[in-house]
């Protein structure tokens, strides 16, 4: 494997955009992580987002898929706030609170050095009540490859790889993406063979206002079965975990980021275990 | 010299936030020189910055230090403000224009992998009319060291690093900072020769209000004269010359960010020349 030295496993770590999550938990549990493992760290923003893009006048407009999966839809107006929010200021808060805990991290976003390699959506089709309809001017993509040398380059000069979103297209234009899918696309291109996922509840919950319903072990082969337990943004999570499933990864982690030790705890399997 | 590639010489360029630089035109220049030299790219954006921060009622409250150097006063709600549209929004769009002319490029802000290192000033300085009186809970600071070995490692991997401010301080806390210093210092650190800088005049005017008025030739030991001409932003572009100078840089080259070829038209001396 390029990238493991030796003794040492990759895990990739997906933190929400809550405004719950626990920042200082998660570079300890990153720093103690960090003597034994390599790990590329992904992280969303959409809190700040909707915050900044509300102060902007800037509406968000969420779209349903006519599969019912909701996403932003992106227009020039709103890839300039993502592009503020996301690969600025988030991007680099975490960045230096990362060094404040003595973890050498390099801020990038899937534009940079073309990391996250997407195939633009110009036209997407949405559900509007009954109806689907064909919108066009979508400024989103999928990621289909990534630039696994720019990565490596780092984490093997003692880098951490702090990736947000926005990806690039093939047409070298920005676009928005889904970090659940492009991390998936990243733990595939680099071999990564673990993925932490934490967001603001323990896990998949059978019932999403009760936080007691935590599902704690899905089946991989399984994992379809579990969708119509995912609500709203649970649901990226989920096509993003069968993605990551196909694409060779053996146990994915869901944890809650709110608690003192979010990766860790998760790694125990304290939350929903995939595998 | 660490960083030269046998042939190669290494050039800084400066590009100012002006709203009338011609990008393509910077990106067509780099990519010419690329083939001969080695470059390291630095922006301002302060246009944008001003736009974004009055959408979003953030003032932008500009003070003046006891010598007559205007700057602008940074608390946490600009700070926000600077990483939104430095880091974030500006950074990534010339990141991406790079790629699509061919250029591998990969932006960082002074806070990634503690590229540039500030020491804080959290109080200054300031004049208000005739009085002097000092300000607190400034989130500026001044470069003083660069992570050279970030630089090196993407430069000789084939990246074209383009770096905005902010920077980060000792204690790891994101600060303000001024491009221009910033500049001389990674070009002293860097071994760097040549500095060129771009923004929307010809080069250094005798009357700012008369483009027919550039001065073509200053003498590097006789840059202190020249103060008198520099107005408002200019100041701090004179001050960043002078302290390349003494960081050892050999030629500094001002010219027109707005024409065909900014980059090649300035190295060819067409703006001001400091040598």
């Amino acid at each position: 494997m390029l990238l493991v030295r030796k003794g040492h496993v990759m895990i990739a770590v997906k933190v929400g955009g809550g405004k719950n999550i626990n920042w200082d938990g998660v570079c300890r549990d990153i720093a103690t992580l960090l003597g034994e493992e390599q790990i590329v760290l992904v992280h969303g923003a959409s809190v700040r987002r909707d915050e900044i893009a509300s102060r902007l006048n800037v509406a968000v407009k969420m779209v349903v898929s006519p599969s019912g999966v909701s996403s932003v839809y992106t227009d020039q107006e709103s890839l300039e706030v993502f592009l503020m929010v996301y690969a600025g200021l988030v991007n680099k808060e975490i960045v230096a609170r990362m060094h404040r805990h003595g973890i050498n991290a390099v801020g990038l976003s899937g534009v940079d050095g073309r990391l996250w390699q997407a195939k633009a959506k110009k036209e997407i089709m949405v559900k509007e009540g009954d109806k689907v309809k064909l919108l066009k001017g979508n400024l989103t993509g999928r990621v289909e490859a990534v630039n696994t040398e720019l990565i490596t380059l780092l984490l093997q000069n003692g880098y951490l790889p702090v990736i947000s979103a926005p990806a690039i297209s093939i047409e070298n234009e920005i676009v928005n993406t889904d970090n659940d899918w492009a991390i998936a696309v990243m733990a595939e291109s680099l071999g990564i063979k673990k993925l932490v996922s934490l967001f603001e509840a323990p896990g998949l919950l059978r019932d999403p206002d009760d936080e007691g319903s935590l599902i704690h072990h899905i089946d991989k082969s399984a994992i379809d079965e579990y969708l119509p337990f995912a609500r709203k943004r649970m649901k990226k999570k989920v096509l993003g975990a069968k993605r990551a499933i196909e694409g060779g990864i053996e146990s994915i982690y869901w944890g809650d980021g709110r608690i003192e030790h979010p990766v860790l705890h998760a790694l125990q399997g304290c939350g929903t275990v995939i595998c």
